[in-house]
């Protein structure tokens, strides 16, 4: 797909703030994040679905969602908890069509400033939010 | 956790129409949907939140989460899309203190009615709606 926004992130075409990569992931932070710290999880091999994801992959994909959930909490964003959402589907919201998990940071009380991020999802110090979640991921595999 | 209302489920003690159990897991109808169809999954083990949780247990979870999404789109249900979510502490909005993945089946142009079934979260035909969940799954390993 030439024309996928999140292909050209792998292909380093387009700009993003990358927290993990592997052999078959990447996470970045989202340009439009709900929350700081709002954070993507992209299986590598093109995918527009979860129909035509294999479902390895898709394991891959959640279990470093679950992962980065783990991260989040103890990094110095110091997150009280985190929403995992996947939209399957434009009838779901998933506005990009290549699968991706949502990994949103929450904070207690910050109910207002969730509902207030839904809407207008600006992103502030990017590129400190996303070295705090990479050292929070830590080893070797954390992206460099 | 005697008090735990999803291990009450596991154990028979409080009702719920279940669409898949295996080993590790149990999936029912949420009581309380967004839209018909909405399912949970559930490891069998207790486990609070996503950092008590075994990263294996979780990958299973959400491997089964994969496949309903999948199931429910091929079933009488038709959904078009889903949203997998899971809420992982208090202030993500987590209400019941046992991990649980929340598959919810979408259509074209549900918005309206997505939105008044978050206020609203009424079921109807819930018998009707897991049997059709179970056709869809299929296999030796659906719940009988
Ligand atoms: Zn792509
Ligand atoms: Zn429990």
């Amino acid at each position: 797909m030439s024309t996928c926004i999140f292909c050209a992130i792998m292909r380093g075409e387009a700009p993003a703030e990358r927290v993990y990569e592997d052999d078959d992931l990447l996470a970045f932070l989202d340009s439009r994040p709900i929350t700081r710290g709002h954070t993507l999880v992209v299986p590598k091999t093109h995918a527009a679905e979860l129909g035509d994801l294999d479902p390895e992959a898709g394991a891959r994909m959640f279990r470093l969602g679950h992962r980065l959930v783990l991260a989040l909490r103890r990094s110095d964003l110091a997150a009280d908890g985190a929403n995992l959402m996947l939209n399957d589907g434009p009838a779901a919201f998933q506005t990009v069509a290549h699968v991706h998990l949502h990994v949103v940071p929450r904070r207690h009380g910050d109910r207002l400033r969730f509902a207030t991020g839904l809407l207008l999802r600006r992103s502030t110090e990017p590129a400190a939010t996303a070295a705090a979640i990479r050292a929070a991921l830590g080893g070797p595999d954390a992206a460099s």
